[in-house]
């Protein structure tokens, strides 16, 4: 009898089973009593009665749905309206929305990176930014990570247009790029920069304005910004930030605008409404870092290995995908939520606890947080 | 004077505006006046009270964003059901569901195209498919539009796995693919059969099943089917439907599941109500295509040259990128948005403009657009 001819996925999915690296879906409840440190919504945003009020306005007065392409029928005033004030509030001239940062990502990589040009791409880039290189029809240089030098001696080698992309910071380990040193040497070469501040936007900079705000970089005219609406603004969705003509050129060229229908109101109009929260309470942004700053300190009092927060996110090593795992399901069990990375979503091969602080977490939920993953470490 | 990195964007700029390609966004308001043929709701659910209230529902109680990866915690009890529930009216033994139907593209076709492996790619398919060619590691051969004897000949040549993709219904024309044969053609040839129903959920087979549906090939277990939550369903997000095996393969193999964050919880709320509605009130399918038969019948008796439809999307030939962008304008200003697809987002060069029929739509309001599109055609 003949097979079925996706039988070639049994052999990986033995060899996932053997290498203990299976991953499965974990429905969760609407109410918890997990304590979370594995979400990304790092502001605590996402809950607030005036940000799921506003999802719930906006998709009472415009629909369910944007109902085409933002370039058809999926462009609202709501969207422009988002538009205008994320560019305000980060700095820049002009933002364009779309449906996740992931898309967000593709857009950006590939309308900046023309036939003939040089993509100088640093070794922990988040994957939508890899896929982007490698959807992009300019040539892909990977570089050591976070290491502007490198970036200078890629650039070196390249005449015409060169862009340079990086994280601003890193999703798994939450590490920053040195960006003032990296405009420094893209402005040196004459390349463009294109920052991700996904994790980086509510957190970084003067009142969550971003990374690239605190560099020194908004308004620049060779600086383009990703961001994600579905971290800090605790919705869905994604934006590009940048001069007005780069965002137009995006509008004429980038596929995953022009193809894929426009972000749904609910998520324009929380994204919005927390955005405007941001604005007047900044001082969540300082919060998160400081909660970033204090689990760090209390884990590497108890001996662990805890990577130094640059933003919101805290990584600790384990000795193995197994043990990972298995620390993971522990603190579960004892009622806290964290995130485990593993191959093949860790660059470096290196498993992974990943922490996220949040704004409204007490000093005794971090204590509490801390206690659980330290008396359950391998 | 040096110039910015991004000056090479205003030459291509000059280029459009000089072949009068240059597209801008226009936001619309809450409320309007026109008599809207351009959108993507077929089944006129996305305002419909009990979408909307599904999703300000869910929002309340869900939060506005998923908050993190499906894969962490993004994975609500609300997902999973919308997930059973998609599969079981569709016919296949399971669900993903994705945060756009473009991220739903991507994830099939990388996913089910491994290094070695042939993808048949039908040269009319959407934008997102053909990206996904790009990312996947297979090796992808284009052929000739809606040609199972073209795909056969492709088959032929190949050794290993090897999967066909195909749209059910083309975005462009909405003209189907012989999908019957084209699954005879992958059974013989023992490939795997993916196809995107974006255009056919809702609208083709019993009550809105979709074109596999219709074609039999619902639950069988070397077809993977793609479909999108934002046309007949109103809301956002995509998903993929097929064997539990490909779907649990999915989970562990395809990027834009792993690292995006999941679909907002509102969107996830309204795809449901509307796939509720539709199962309660299957009749709104066959209006839709009863629209776009009686769209096609009278366009045609005006001497317009109209696509026969065979699903809800008719197109109409255009004699130039200019004469469609003034005609589509002409239409707007007599009070009824269409939609005009030029170069580069037809695959032919042809420009069109392109009608969608609603089965919201009264006939005294589809002989109003035909009047229209008739007494401003050029
Ligand atoms: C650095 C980075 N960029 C982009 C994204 C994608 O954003 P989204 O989840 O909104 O698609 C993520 C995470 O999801 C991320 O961590
Ligand atoms: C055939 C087809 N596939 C996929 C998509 C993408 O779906 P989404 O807009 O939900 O991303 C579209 C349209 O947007 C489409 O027309």
């Amino acid at each position: 009898m003949a097979g079925s001819p996706f039988d070639w996925i049994d052999e990986q999915a033995r060899l996932r089973a053997q290498a203990g690296l299976v991953r499965t879906l974990r429905p969760r409840p609407a109410e918890s009593h997990l304590l979370d440190l594995a979400g990304n919504d790092y502001l605590g945003l996402t809950r607030h009665p005036e940000v799921t009020a506003a999802a719930a306005a906006a998709a009472h007065r415009w629909g369910a749905g944007a109902t085409g392409s933002r370039l058809v029928t999926g462009t609202t005033e709501l969207h422009a309206e988002l538009e205008r004030d994320l560019a305000d509030f980060c700095g820049f001239e002009a933002a364009l929305v779309l449906s996740s940062g992931y898309a967000a990502n593709l857009a950006a990589v590939t309308a900046l990176a023309p036939h003939g040009s040089l993509i100088v791409s640093d070794a922990g880039n988040h994957a939508s930014l890899i896929d982007g290189c490698r959807l992009a029809r300019g040539t892909t240089q990977v570089v050591p990570h976070a290491d502007p030098a490198a970036v200078r001696k890629a650039l070196g080698t390249h005449e015409g247009p060169a862009v340079v992309v990086s994280d601003s910071v890193f999703s798994v380990d939450g590490d920053a790029t040195p960006l003032s040193e990296l405009a420094a040497v893209c402005r040196e070469a004459g390349a463009g920069l294109l920052v991700d501040d996904a994790h980086g936007l509510g957190v970084l900079g003067d009142g969550g304005r971003g990374a690239p705000h605190a560099a020194g970089l908004a308004g620049s005219a060779d600086t383009v910004v990703t961001v994600t609406l579905s971290k800090s603004l605790g919705s869905q969705g994604g934006a590009v930030l940048g001069p007005a003509k780069v965002i137009a050129h995006l509008v004429n060229a980038a596929r995953t605008l022009i193809f894929d229908t426009g972000l749904a109101p609910a998520a324009a109009g929380s994204a919005l409404a927390a955005l405007r929260l941001l604005r007047r309470e900044p001082e969540r942004a300082a919060r998160a870092r400081a909660v970033a700053t204090k689990l760090h300190e209390l884990l590497t009092e108890e001996g662990l290995s805890a990577v130094r927060p640059d933003a919101a996110v805290v990584s600790v090593r384990a000795p193995s995908p197994e043990a990972a795992v298995r620390w993971a399901a522990d603190c579960r069990r004892e009622g806290l939520a964290v995130g485990c990375f593993r191959p093949p979503s860790v660059p470096d091969g290196v498993s992974r606890l990943r922490l996220t602080a949040r704004a409204d977490l007490s000093d005794a939920q971090v204590a509490e947080a801390v206690a659980t993953i330290s008396r359950t470490a391998p």
